[in-house]
């Protein structure tokens, strides 16, 4: 039997993380966030600290993110591994029983492997640029360009792994606007499709 | 005070007329989608048949299409005219009370004259192929290549008109898969967020 797994892609600061959670919580069933970094941390070897940041982000212009993209001689980097690995735990998790799986491209799980609800959290940069000012903090760099930075690199991780467009409307079973709904309507949505 | 407008924008053949219509009849409120074209032509003198076609789609590359494109002296066509008056026209229903509208770019209404809820519903080619031929029978044309063609005319006519990518996530409020979600799914979930 395929395991019911809800898949929650978002833009940075739509607050899918928070309704991922509450969706789970609300379902009694587990939801994966961090607890993939812990996972796939105890297989690579990895710090967890990396493994938040490489898993969903393409690498950055940095010296250290160009690399750990750098190719070895038969063209892998170690990001590539990295992917492997995400994939591979993933569909591991998916097997073992019903769940939330929040970012990670979780949504790629080939659907004869789980009977997937695919689900895109969205929202206008106004309203996401308040929400990471209050649940992140103040920062260096203005919100609205940290929203951008984040959201670009995660549109080209996607891309590069999955070979589909990061936030392209087909690709999700049910698509949300957090900002205009607000996050507790969203909670309610997905739970009642599951 | 502002009418609560829910404006049901979709690919051909998923179903989205028929989610609007039973929204509607849901919530008690009218509905516009043919009744939209009524008015359109007794305010413009334009067949009803002509305004169902290009209010909606951007002019085919037949003749007729071609000369009903071309512009006048002012650099005004008569495709341009149709868009001026469907645009007033969405404007005064919006004024008048609460409703559904299917299709005619109405999401496009400024948000200062409405109270909206943007939807868009989708679904796989696959999908939307079974489905027209159930609901529009056979046709000349394979199914996939009349969807192919529809969606292509509403892209170019939307982009024309409003400067705004059509199906483009961010645009809605809520998108939905009729083909995984089903159609009575779809107009739970639009009702109960009126």
């Amino acid at each position: 039997m395929k395991h019911r797994i809800i898949t929650i892609s978002r833009e940075f600061g739509s607050g899918g993380r928070t309704i991922g959670k509450e969706v789970a919580r609300q379902l009694e069933i587990p939801c994966y966030d961090e607890e993939i970094i812990n996972r796939i941390a105890k297989k690579s070897g990895l710090a967890e600290e990396y493994i938040k940041e490489s898993g969903e982000y393409a690498a950055s212009a940095s010296k250290i993110g160009s690399l750990l993209a750098v190719k070895d001689f038969y063209g892998h980097s170690i990001q590539d591994e990295l992917w492997g690995i995400q994939r591979r735990t993933i569909l591991e998790i998916a097997r073992e029983h019903s769940c939330v799986i929040v970012g990670r491209c979780a949504d790629y799980i080939p659907k004869e492997k789980a009977d997937l609800l695919k689900v895109f959290i969205h929202a206008s940069i106004e309203k996401r640029a308040e929400r990471i000012v209050k649940v992140y903090g103040e920062n260096d760099v203005a919100p609205e360009k940290r929203l951008m930075q984040k959201d670009k690199k995660r549109r080209a991780y996607y891309q590069l792994y999955t070979d589909e467009k990061w936030g392209n409307i087909d690709n999700y079973h049910v698509s949300l606007d957090s900002g205009v709904l607000g996050i507790e309507k969203c909670i309610k949505i997905i739970s009642s499709l599951y």
